[in-house]
Parts: C-alpha cells; structure tokens; sequence
C-alpha cells in the first residue's frame, strides 16, 4: 500500500516537463509494487468473475429454464455479493481491490490512481475475466458461458441508465469503504461493496443482468460468442462511475484537510 | 458530522425568545454541512428504493405469479437488508444515515436532530423515493410498480400493528447502531440495521409488503398510481418509531454521563 | 453492564451465611440495572420471535404446501440468522443478548449469571415469546401460528440429539462472541451467533424445525395450541447449552488470567 | 494462540540434528496448547460439516429432485457460508480454525504449521467429519448421506481442476484473513473465509458438489458409502491450497519485515 501511494505521489510531483513526466510516470507503472498490484487485480477478477459467471452456469444446468426463475437470481446475487466482498477484502492493501475496470476509471477520475496505472488495471481485469471463462467453459465440458444481455422491449439507452446508476451506487460505495476517516467502520467496507452489488442484482437481473462490471461483461461476451448490446455494459458503467467519483469527493465528504485524499486502498 | 453536531448544539442553545430562535433554527438548517446532509439522504434513499422496489419488479418480471412464491419473497428482502446496510453505510458521518422518515422522526422525537432539519429529511427521502420509482418505470420501458398493500381478510388496524412492530425494531437497532457506548461494536451497525429490516420483509411480506418505510411506500404509490391503504404505512412506522426513541433513551439505555448523547451519525 | 457485573460479583461475594446469600442475591436480582436487563431480554426476545415464527407464517400463506419446499426453508433460516444477530446486538451492554433460555442456561452453568437473575430472563424470554406468537396470530386475522415438530418416521430421542448438538453450536458461539480475549474479533460476535443459527435451521428444518431456543417453541406451542413433543425442545437444548458453558471454559479455553471471567456482555 | 506460536518456534529453533528436531518436534505436538488446538478443529470441523451436509439431507427430504432445483443450491450454499464463518470464528485463536485438511496443508506448505501438528489436525478433521456424518445418518433414521460426485459428461480432470481453483480462492482468503498486517480489516476474516466457500458452492454446485474440503467429501463418502471420483475431492484441493499459500506469503504479500510471519490464528 505504501508503495502504491509513493508511486502516486512520486507521478503527481513530476511537473517539470509533461515528457518527462510521461517517462516517470511510465517507470513508476512497473516497480515490483506496482506489478504486485495487476497481480492481485488478477487473481481477485478471476475468482470474481469465476463464482459469478459460474453461478448462472450453476442454475442454468440445474434447470433449463432458470432465466424466468427467482431462485436462480438470487443464486447469482449471493455469488456475485459475497464473491465481490472477498475479492475485495483480499486484495486490500495492495491494489485497492478495484475488480472491475468501472471501480478504476472512477478512480482514477477522482485522481486515485494514475492513467498509466489505471490502464495496466484494465489489461490486467479484461485478461482475468476472459480466463475466467475459458476456464469454466472447459472445465464443464462446453457448457454454454451466459452473456449479459436486455429483453427484446428494452431499449439501450434505458439499459444503459440502468447500469449507470447501479455503478454510480457500488463506486460510491467504494470510495465510502475507503475513506480513511470512516475510522471503525471501515472494517465492513469490503462488505458493503459486495452487498450493494449483490442488492443491485436483484434489482436487475432480467432487465439487464445486473452486470456493473465491463470486464465481466467483456469476459463472458468473448468466450460465449455474442456482443449483442454490448456497448450498455461498458457506456454506463463509466459514466456513473466517474460521477459517483466527482460527487463523493467533491460534494458530500470533500476533503477539508490535506493529505487524507490517498485512499486507494480499502 | 461535527459540524452537524455543531448545528444541533447552537439551535439548542437559542433560547432567548423563540421567534429568534426559529431564525436561528431555520439558518442553521441551511448551512453548508446541512446542505450536504439532505444530498446524503437523497442518495441513499434513491439507492434504497432503487434496489428494494426494483427486486419485486424483477420477481414479477421473471414469474408473473411472484406474489405467492417464497422465493420472490426471498429477492426482495435480501435486496432490502442488503440495500439498506450500505445505504446507512454511505451517509453514516454526514447525515447519519436514516434513509427512512420513521427513522428521522424516531430521531426527531429522542432530540436527536431539530425539527426544521428534520422536515428537509423528509422532503429529500420522499423525492429520492418518487425518483427512484420513476426511473425504474421509465428505464424497464413501463413495467409496473409495485405499491404496498394489505390482503382482503386484513384490516387496516392490524397491518399497522405489524408495520409499527417492525419500524419499532428498525428504529431501536438504528438507536443501538449509532450509541457510542457500544464500542467496536459499532463497526456493524449499518449491517445491523439492514438485517433487521431485511427479517422483517420476510416476516411480513404476504401480509404487509414489509415496509417500515413510509417514503418507500409513498414513492411506489404515487409512480405505481394506487393510495389504497396509504396510511398503513405512515401511522404504524411513525408510532413504532416514536416509541423506540423513547424507549431505547430513557428506559433501557439511560443517558447516565451527559455530554453523550450526539448519536445522530450511525 | 458494569452494573450487571457488580452484581455477579456482590452476589458471589456474599458468603457468610447461605440465608444471607439468598436474600442478598434476590436483592441483587431487583436492581434498576437488573430489571434493565430483563426489559432488554424481553425486547430482544419479541423481536426475534416475531421475525422467526412470522417468517414461517409467512411461507405458509402464500403457499399452503411450504413444508416441503426448500424455498420457504430459506425464508425461514435467513430471518432466524438476521434477526437473532440483531436480537443479541441490541441488547449488548445491558443483558448480554440471551433472547435464549438455553443460551441463559448454559451462562448459568459456566457461573457467568446468578441462578436469581437466569429465572428473570427465563420469565422475559418466555413471556415475551408468547406475546410476539400472539401479536402474529391476531395482527394476521388467526392466521394458524406454526410450531416446532418431528416427522413421524424420527424418534423424540433422535430429535432432541439434533437439538441438543445444534444448541452447543450456539451457546458455544455465544462463549466465544463474549469472550474478551478476542479482541477485534469481538465485533462481528452478533452476526456469528446470528449465523450459526440460520444455518443450523437450514440443516434440520424437515427433520426438528430447527428451533434451539425453548422459549420460540413454547410460545408457539402455547398460541398455536400443540404441544406434541416439545420436551424435544427442552431437554436437547438444556443439555447441549450445558456442556458448551462446561467445554468453552474448562478444556478448550480455559481462564488462565484471574478477572477476565466477566463475558455476560458479549 | 501465544502457546501454539511458541511450539512453532520452538520446534524451528530446534537444529542441533534432525533426529533431536524430530523428537523435539512430537513433543511439542503433544503439549496441553496442542491437544486443546486439536479438539478445537475437531469441534469446528464436526460442526461445519453438520451444517453443510444436514442442509443437503434437508432438502432431499423436502423435495426428492432437489438436486435440480436453484433454491436448494441456496440452502446447501447459505449453510455452508454461515457454518464455515462461524467455525473458523470459534477456533480462533487456539487452532487457526482451518476446518479443513486443504488448508493445513495450504498452511504447512508456507510453514506456518510443523509437518507434524498438521498430521494430527488432518486427523481430528477427519474423524469430526466422519462422526457428523454418522450423527446425521442416525438422528435422522438412516436417510442417506450423500456424498461429492460429477455428472456423467464431466472428466475427473476438469473436475479437479475446478475444486483446485475454489479451494485456491479459499485458502488464500485464509492467508489474508490472518494477515496481521490488514488492520482492522482482520475482524470480519471469518466471514470473507465463510463468504468464499459459499459463494463457490454457488459456481460449482452441479457439476463437483462445491467441496474444497477433503474432510467434508471423506465424512460422507465413508458413511455415504460412495468413494467414486473420491480422488477429485483431494488432488484438486490440495494443490490449490499449496498454490495459494505459495503465492500469497512470497508474491503478492511478500514479508518485509521478519518476526511477523506468526498467522496462524485468525
């Protein structure tokens, strides 16, 4: 964590020349901290994305006809809340514990990460999540890798507001979870981040899968064959996320004494 | 919060002549900090109802019949015991969290936040509700949404017997969470209270939809355009709420050493 | 709570005559610190039967053959975890969170309460159920209050085994949860008390019901109108309470240190 | 916990020959701290696979297809979550709580735990399991246990690949959660290790039973009466256990500082 935060100070202070700059902040994207932190980006996506993905895959062979059951949305919300809370929780004190490429852009757009960074980030999620589903769709024999999709009234645009404000409500709930100045309650963050995630699910699921996460999405798009309305699942996530960013910084807890904004790490 | 605390101490100390202290009252409920508390409300409350109201569109939209399949009952009171935790989570340290009428009105009652703050809580919780509502009828292309209601052998007076019950056990734990007598305790106050609520939906979901909310019942019945039965879901909570104010300050957990009793932040 | 202590230890320091003992103890048992308790006991304990019987009920209305539908099993196991970790957090700090004649058996056993005060909690704990059975069957319109039963094939003995090793589940999760040794992990003592209970009733709901807790099955023996088998539901607990006190503070973790005994208060 | 630390020390300081270290190391496993830490993984274990196994037989018992039905993959997933949280929270603090052979041996491997204490907690899971199992089978008049298994279309190999990825996911939630270098974050470790667990149970419910824990798989297998693919539920596991311990203590958490490698307690 130490490291990660001297990284991002060592990048902000670099002002003498934007070239400059750009090398410094390139060379402080691949010290052994920062390379620890894609590492645990990895790890904690891929088995996010596994026991999320997985668990439609779960209900699906159970039962044919799991998309028009409830019992199978909540196993999806459960995986999804509780496998986010845990990948979350252990990857904290390294890289943050983003999971999801939404998550870095809204931090990085509240300037919690740098751009170098948060593009390694994203290479790291996208890799992690298509393995992910290589990896079930192989190991179950081929069994289909379900895709997030919108039923056929359902227009893109009003999907796309839909995973906006679910995004919104999960990165603000990361940033809640970890600001340092929530003193005891942030031992539950990792918790709140997956039960709104999980809640949201719920909340969505047969309208548009509840995904929140562009590289879950992207995962199981690739490996199942299908990019039908894709576009939702990357345009409102980042919007809502980088509001979600602006809002909790900038107007309902702004920081009032310097040197408290380093709280990428939960 | 301290500066929340702060508004509550100066309108409590205006006391030379209460005309003054009303204009003392009214400006300090439009102070900056104050501000920001009716925006915390407002997400949070939008949130909230987002999820809960949302995860009984979703049933409905999965299983027509969902109204008589405890599974759907299922969706809806994790989506609400989880929504609602991190809904306190978001906004403990600005607003405290209420996300709820009742719970403001608890609170009100226990002297734990003035009466012209109180009613921009209400105002804020019940817009963020109706938006909520709105958004997701607007967005899920004119699906219904659901309102409260009560079965035909019920009556009115029972079923607010059973919401002032529950409201009374959310109010009180909502007490509990935010006492800093509790120590680390604390650390899961925002879960508490979510679960509370979430064993009470499931309580009572067949028999009352399992409110304890008078804005979430407002926002659905006025989107969902049906009032019957509405003061089910004002007179029961707010009853239930004034009683556990009371009963949790001065019964079971008197005030011993004074100075303690800012509690307002969860 | 540190009056609650004062009271074990002026109880236990009375040792100059049994006569005098008694009547010190009985002295000791009507304090307003004592009486707080007891109110605490009941509060607690009508909240979590009202949540875990009217869940059952609940089930049941809307659809009459939930008994065999692992669904309604859900329902009923998630409000019994959600509401005793509640139950027990809101009482913390007064009466140690019982909600349990078995658990207050099993204190009662380990030395942790005064033979006095363990017959008030009972009283509470059993008034108290019997109300919350009560307040369910008149709110809902004589809706049928459930209660705790065996299916025909099983034997009493086999029932009570079952309840018996599930109540040292819990009452040993409440040693734990109370024990000061712990430190942080202290905080999350409610929700493990919570959760071990929950899933226990997800493993023997067809088989006992999975109650654990006296005072839930005389409540709804006594308003439901059936008390076929309940001494299943004494005998199994009281017994299983019993030796987790025995086990918790002799073998496993025993009091090394004098003076950290005092645990009542998780 | 200081005790057991003692005995790991002692028996790594222990270099004179390896014939002394050898004798030195069986003593130090049968010191008072090391019986007691034994017991504790025997209750932990006992009443973890209690819970995971009965909430299977439950549903069996309620529903004869329950093997294709969404809601009793909750029910086996919820109780595995809740039971498995709370038996690591119990342990805590004498044993480390590992309920489970893969993560001894996840925790051997990063030296954590000498070779022989691991030997002896293997053996008290295993015999707590065995004996859940046949409570189970008795108390409940010889309904069947039932025991890990793949459908037809599914190779050992891909089977075991998939339980060596879960069982990775947990045993490196177990290092985190013992991490002392979290903070705070270490209180709610029991529930991330709960969490996980279920959450896979999610992903992997009909294809390898969602296992991760060859004690469990063993118990039912011996009382079930079933050991085929029984080899999947040990390969996979163990070698995703030692992957992960490797991983976590010397890449993504190497330990900069020495003198705090000492995690074995939660």
């Amino acid at each position: 964590m130490s490291g990660f935060v001297d990284t991002l100070k060592a990048a902000s202070s670099s002002s003498y020349s934007s070239m400059a700059s750009l090398t410094s902040r390139l060379e402080h994207s691949v010290t052994p901290d920062a390379l620890r932190s894609y590492l645990a980006e990895f790890i904690s996506t891929f088995l996010f994305v596994f026991a999320t993905v997985g668990s439609v895959m779960s209900s699906r062979k159970m039962m044919p006809d799991a998309a028009m059951d409830p019992s199978s949305l909540i196993v999806n919300a459960i995986a999804n809340a509780f496998s986010l809370a845990v990948a979350v929780y252990i990857a904290a004190g390294v890289s943050g514990g983003h999971v999801n490429p939404a998550v870095t852009f809204g931090m990085a757009v509240g300037g919690h990460i740098s751009v170098p960074m948060a593009i390694f980030y994203w290479i790291s999620q996208l890799i992690a999540s298509v393995m992910a589903c290589l990896l079930l769709k192989v190991s179950t024999v081929s069994q289909h890798v379900p895709t997030h999709g919108i039923p056929q009234e359902m227009t893109g645009f009003g999907a796309s507001i839909l995973e906006g404000v679910m995004t919104f409500a999960l990165v603000y709930t990361v940033y809640a979870a970890g600001d340092p100045r929530r003193g005891p309650l942030g031992a539950v963050g990792p918790l709140a981040i997956g039960f709104i995630s999980g809640a949201n699910v719920l909340a969505s699921g047969p309208f548009t899968g509840g995904s929140m996460n562009p590289a879950t999405s992207f995962g199981s798009a690739l490996i199942g064959g299908s990019f039908k309305n894709h576009a939702v699942y990357w345009i409102g996530p980042l919007i809502g996320a980088a509001l979600a960013g602006i809002l909790y910084d900038n107007v309902v807890f702004p920081v009032q004494v310097p040197g408290i904004a380093d709280r990428a790490g939960v």
